[in-house]
């Protein structure tokens, strides 16, 4: 059982303000799913919380309140709520935070903000709407394009760090001013660490938690490149028999977003595969 | 023949000065010699400037002006001469001039400041007194010691970019504020650029220069990792015939300090030796 697996401090944190609210005020929505994880944001549905896609949306249904997600919204939205009778409370992780105040500063100084991250999660389009029209965003090193001048890098928390280092060595060919906040979050870090350093004794790695969440699929897409056998599961009901024929130990980790009562299941039944748990 | 061979600007720029001014000022000096090459510096003293180790020497010799050598001088310095009769005559690289004033900026934005270099070196030695008190000097990226908090970095103009992305790549693990100034002069880039691209394609590399000048040392070291038969000389008497025995092609190139003639001497020596230039 991998020491890092589950819930992050953020994550801990927004759940906490949701099943809190959840008690108290029956007319309350998320801006988009809070955490990404299907089974914990159905879990918060039986509890009256649901996920709304838009502003609108939460005008429709005449809400008193909005949680704002984990990942974080675009300052837009932020504003938009702020001039409207809806009360916001923020569940964006602090680190997200951190991030999102860095993009402003590197804006506000003159740089031009590039983020490594993935333009379509919900955290770097937050990140994005604080770092201005100049932004650049890079999946991978490769997609960076040669900018001189004052460049300010900031990172999506949940990237690995030896991609930063690839974008910085790439960046620093031709920029003599570098700003490079390293937003990469301890919490993924020592996770993808810990992976990496246990790869290599162990025949299977089974990787809990969301096929959305983008720390999971970090973790996933670690373990193709270590090249050991490795399955990425949402829940216990995915494991197949056939993954540990002849296999001597398993390795299970889990993404941030990931609950205990679903990592706990997939090891109960790992376990009845026939095993024992270390 | 290198293209990227000989006199880069901030040289040439402080020659023209000092030679200019050796035909008007007949009582100036140079504190330490203006650029790191012996027989440049045995001309200049025939022309009657010569250099002195430090200010009490410009003193005891009571000249009415001194020149700023290329690699500059500490800030105490420059303030212990704007405060005494000495006029002040500064052929500083305008490129360390700019390295001056980023350590300087750092400091002032409460980073802590480290500079990639030689700390033997007069330039580095005149960055450390702009760098404050906690400056670090790392020579190689394995000397650098694990900094949290704000880590700024500016670098011997004569360093090579793949050491500083090596110390970057270290540096970025635990520093969360990270801010770069690439400070390597764009001459010592492309002549350390164009001696590994045709490192491959010769015999023997012969590189002219001071011993005692960073940037064509740094030449001769590249040679070495690049292992082709390579000798670093000051003058054309250095050369051995028995170097070009077999040898079909030798690449000349030279550092940032080393004059024409000479360069030319050592190309019409080899030519003597038995083979014509391209």
């Amino acid at each position: 059982m991998a020491k890092t697996a589950g819930f992050c401090f953020g994550v801990k944190r927004a759940l906490d303000m949701a099943f809190d609210i959840a008690k108290k005020d029956a007319c309350t929505c998320t801006l988009g799913p809070i955490i990404h994880n299907p089974q914990v944001i159905k879990k918060l549905e039986d509890a009256g919380i649901a996920p709304v896609e838009d502003i609108d949306a939460l005008k429709d249904r005449k809400v008193s309140s909005v949680i704002i997600r984990t990942h974080g919204v675009t300052i837009e939205q932020i504003e938009e709520l702020e001039n409207s009778e809806i009360t916001v409370i923020d569940a964006t992780c602090p680190f997200v935070k951190k991030a999102q105040n860095y993009a402003k500063l590197l804006k506000e100084e003159g740089y031009k903000v590039v983020i490594l991250g993935n333009k379509e999660h919900p955290e770097v389009k937050g990140l994005m709407s604080y770092a201005g029209d100049d932004v650049m965003v890079v999946d991978s090193p490769g997609e960076f394009k040669k900018v001189r001048g004052k460049v300010g890098i900031v990172v999506q928390t949940t990237q690995q760090v030896e991609t930063l280092k690839e974008l910085i060595s790439s960046a620093v060919e031709n920029c003599k001013d570098l700003k490079i906040y390293n937003t990469i979050c301890n919490s993924t870090a020592l996770r993808l660490k810990e992976t990496t350093e246990i790869a290599g004794t162990v025949d299977v790695i089974i990787i809990v938690g969301g096929k959305n969440s983008a720390n999971t699929t970090q973790l996933a897409s670690l373990c193709n490149e270590l090249e050991v056998a490795s399955y990425h599961i949402e829940t216990a009901d995915e494991l197949e028999t056939q993954w540990f024929e002849g296999a001597e130990t398993v390795f299970i980790t889990a993404g941030a977003s990931t609950p205990e009562w679903i990592i706990d299941e997939v090891k109960e039944r790992i376990e009845g595969i026939g095993g024992e748990t270390r």
